[in-house]
């Protein structure tokens, strides 16, 4: 198996750079070794970058990748000095961008993933707001959320609504369809308010049986005969009120995200 | 101020091209508006968005901005006959690195955000420790925690811990600063094992205040002088016992991972 250093080099956080290099993952025969340099942001601070760099070349016997993000020409091109290759995240994109809206870009280094950029309040607002709605926590203040998950428990209906609140500002509640709402076959009384607010997961009964099983071994909670028929009256219920769901088993919580956005068509100015 | 669209278009997510859009926030004197065509993986599909795009140039009166990550060389070369200005990640990113691993890249689209990538279940077990662990909830796997953030309420750590869960894969547990602790001087019992994994945050008294005031306004706990008498403490207490800490008034969750990741020094293999 080939082994590659990848160097991921910002006057930033460096979130950006490691974005791009989510597309390393394409290469799934080599094996990458993340190596971080953030707030690299000075003449003395790329000149140990460079050391870095030729170290790394030097141990590893091939040349390491170097993913970049600098908002300063002059230290772009002293870190192009090295003997890396060298993907140039600003030059490819920003520099194109300026030329074509005719507006200088802002020098401001990691300006990106500051609490200037991309509405940063407004996803801090909707985290607090998603980790106070978690679980059916409680009915107060669901008239305020963009999206209610239902499902039944440990679905992917959390971490799922934490990503749209992180990632996206969506305030996203949660809330469990629990046995007695399954047996009694109809949605639990706070969300009737908000039929156009929710959103189904579903899950295969296998994978939810192994899910519960990490938790509760040996329960009835966590059996597959239970699981089935909790999944069963879960399905019929969301059918029966017209809820769209998805089937989270194989998808990851950015996957879930992107379609329940699509879903609630959120095309936002951020 | 000059208005403009932006297009992220992908055969998946679209995650990895709207990273790429926070450069965006280098144009601070322009509007965007956020349009986002994800799963777009097939012929009659990239039909649509060349329509689209069409039609909000005709609305729009100029012509938008496309960041596009498609993996389907054909569908890219489709897609780039619109007038708009391509930002192709791909075609400037996975082509070079493709020539300087001798590598193919995987054809499979989405593979960057799907549950193949990135140790994907390594961050959703980390998400899960992290809200198992909030708020000082439980001492019961402290041990599994690879930081601890401390501080006092209110000052930044719930959210930088699902940061740092959610974007890098740490278990992130946070353990509250009480008035109890601050009085009598010395970290909470459960904490004084794991000297090595403390990292404290720290607040300007009148952001305090103010963020204190929002949820429990004109009480002591938000009072501005127990906020300054609390951060005294606390801050007095971190350093006696060598708890290195960062202040968080100014900066974003994003930019307080990134510190404090560099601080444990996790330079993972993913």
């Amino acid at each position: 198996m080939q082994h590659r250093s990848v160097f991921f080099i910002s006057d930033g956080t460096g979130i950006t750079a490691e974005s791009v290099g989510h597309l390393l993952a394409h290469f799934p025969t080599v094996s990458f070794k993340h190596i971080r340099l953030p707030f690299t942001d000075s003449e003395q601070k790329v000149e140990e970058a460079l050391v870095k760099i030729a170290e790394t070349e030097k141990a590893d016997g091939v040349r390491p990748i170097v993913v970049m993000t600098l908002v300063n020409t002059d230290l772009r091109d002293k870190l192009k000095q090295s003997n890396a290759v060298h993907l140039d995240v600003f030059g490819s994109f920003v520099d194109p961008l300026a030329e074509e809206l005719q507006e200088q870009p802002s020098r401001t280094s990691g300006i990106a993933h500051s609490v200037l950029g991309n509405s940063y309040y407004e996803r801090i607002d909707a985290i607090n707001f998603t980790l106070n709605h978690d679980d059916g926590m409680t009915d107060f203040g669901l008239s305020e959320a963009q999206v209610i998950l239902v499902g039944v428990s440990r679905c992917g209906k959390t971490p799922t609504s934490l990503y749209l609140a992180m990632q996206f500002g969506i305030k996203a509640a949660n809330y469990p369809l629990i046995p007695e709402d399954l047996e009694r076959g109809t949605l639990p009384e706070a969300l009737k308010k908000y039929p156009e607010k929710l959103y189904g997961l579903s899950i295969n009964p296998e994978r939810l049986h192994s899910v519960r099983s990490e938790r509760r071994p040996d329960s009835h909670y966590a059996s597959l005969d239970n699981c089935r028929h909790e999944i069963r009256l879960a399905e019929d219920l969301m059918h029966r009120e017209g809820i769209s769901w998805i089937d989270s088993t194989s998808r990851s919580i950015e996957e879930l995200s992107t379609i329940i956005l699509q879903k609630i068509r959120v095309n936002s100015n951020h």
